[in-house]
């Protein structure tokens, strides 16, 4: 944490949902700027923001909302970037830094890059956090913390830009990682769009279900069925967005997923208890790894909460394995 | 809760894992039996029981375990089911109760029942509840809280033992509901087992990936793919089981789930956002009926703690949707 003040002047944030809230309440925070500028594009947003005081002031366009900002973060549906880029181009400030937060890095560079004035920086970034919450009433100030948040600068950008938006990331909580696009697009095709696309499928294939069935399923959902749920809240527009403009990585790890899922199948049909041990046994690796890394918690069954309005406590550590 | 004392005067856990820890400790907080008798197979296990005594006695022996038992719930892999019922047919007390937790009920009927003598009752249960943990030390009083237990009574069975055995569950928490084996391995091949198929199979296709990538996905696993892992380190030998015992059920319920993926993958195939965003949107509306029949917190992100150590509140409700 600086102790010199403000990183940024003035932080302008285009979109005020879920990630756009929790930067503006992680800014403010940890005093990452001096102003923040917000806007979005319905009037309703705009003034649930103005209530919610998480801005200093609320734009009505996004033209006018980057006016003198040294920093705008676009945190929109990724189908939504390029115009917002055309909308602000000739608005920004010379020197300032342009970044938002999508979750597909090669396609947002694609649509912005070609309406960005020369001289402003292009440093696209994507937080990996969230929850399965939308809009400016689900953000929180700590959303960022101990999360990676992934700067993927297009070739050329300067290098002083990339650091100060660093800077900025890890002022408010998270890790920063410098990658390439398309390396990014493919990790998290792995380990967040595909995990979406099946948990959106599976509860699909449950909805249509005959009524009767489907509300047993409802019923039952504790045996595995209802984590996917709240995957599949996650925001329509938004995931629609991911998977129109992240097509190719997807489609190649799903490929990936389906043959391992085929050679599963062919273990089950042909009653090869082994190959089933030893896959569900290498697996249980991957989840240790990621509670020692702190990327999620360890607690059992995530430390939910059961949903009956009492908090049952379960601290637990690993059991006998 | 009867005021009337304990409903079993004595009952027989035969193995003491996740499920038969926690319905000991259950059973002694609210005093739904006399005596608690243990055994399992290990000796590690048993002596395990011993030192967190949560049982009255633990037995060697299947066969002496049961002797003058009132109840016996067997909680163990479901293929090792017909042996034990092999085991303990001779000493079954007439008139006593055998039930069981597995997963799967078909097939447990049919490993099961043969062996069991003409004077006893037999009661097949599937308490629908758990963790991600195993063994004795990751049990608790309060995992049937709220939850479901399903029993499924061969054809023939006498009511007074399913209603017994009903109010034993309700008294340890559960909510009790009675429906056909064949009916059970369905609905459940929905909710729970494609769910972990699904996972571990993910997991398993992230698990092959070449080293450096492999630490990226456990690096940021955030984005939805942690959810996975945590469902794919479930027990092996657990899940090994279950698919090979509820095979049919599965494979139909996979051939669903593979025509409803294939339609949204042409659906990014195609550019068709609209189809994409229909579906997303259908199935935040499970994720609603889930929270609002109390079967899971309504909480953002299962009310987790960030993996920091440091506990993060984000107590929020449904946001702008």
């Amino acid at each position: 944490m600086p102790d010199s003040g403000p990183i940024f002047e003035r932080i302008t944030l285009i979109g005020v949902g879920l990630i756009g809230s929790s930067i503006a309440r992680a800014v403010r925070a940890k005093g990452a700027a001096r102003t923040i500028v917000a806007t979005a594009r319905s009037a309703k947003t705009r003034e649930r923001v103005r209530e919610l005081k998480i801005a200093d002031q609320v734009a009505e366009t996004n033209a006018a909302a980057v006016k003198n900002a040294d920093l705008v973060i676009v945190s929109i549906p990724v189908g939504a970037s390029g115009e917002v880029a055309k909308e602000i181009a000739s608005s920004l400030k010379a020197g300032a830094i342009v970044s938002d937060a999508g979750s597909v890095k090669s396609a947002v560079i694609k649509e912005m890059a070609p309406h960005l004035p020369k001289n402003v920086h292009f440093v696209p970034a994507h937080p990996v956090a969230g929850t399965e919450f939308s809009g400016p009433d689900a953000g929180f100030a700590e959303l960022f913390e101990n999360r990676w948040c992934i700067l993927t600068p297009p070739a050329g950008t300067e290098q002083t830009a990339v650091e100060r938006l660093k800077l900025f990331w890890e002022t408010i909580g998270a890790n920063v990682e410098v990658m390439d696009a398309e390396h990014h697009d493919l990790v998290l095709a792995i380990t967040s769009h595909l995990p979406h696309l099946i948990a959106y499928n599976i509860v699909g294939t449950a909805a249509d279900l005959e009524t009767h069935t489907r509300s047993e399923v409802i019923k039952f959902s504790a045996g595995g069925f209802r984590d996917f749920t709240r995957i599949a809240a996650s925001d329509p527009t938004m995931w629609r967005d991911i998977f129109l403009h992240n097509r190719d990585a997807v489609l190649e790890i799903l490929s990936r997923f389906n043959k391992d899922l085929d050679a599963l199948v062919n273990a089950i049909k042909a009653g090869d208890g082994q190959t089933l041990f030893d896959t569900f046994t290498r697996t249980r690796a991957i989840r240790k790894s990621i509670i020692e890394v702190g990327q999620d918690t360890a607690e059992p069954d995530f430390g939910r909460r059961q949903g009956t309005g009492e908090e049952v406590a379960i601290p637990r550590p690993y059991a006998s394995d």
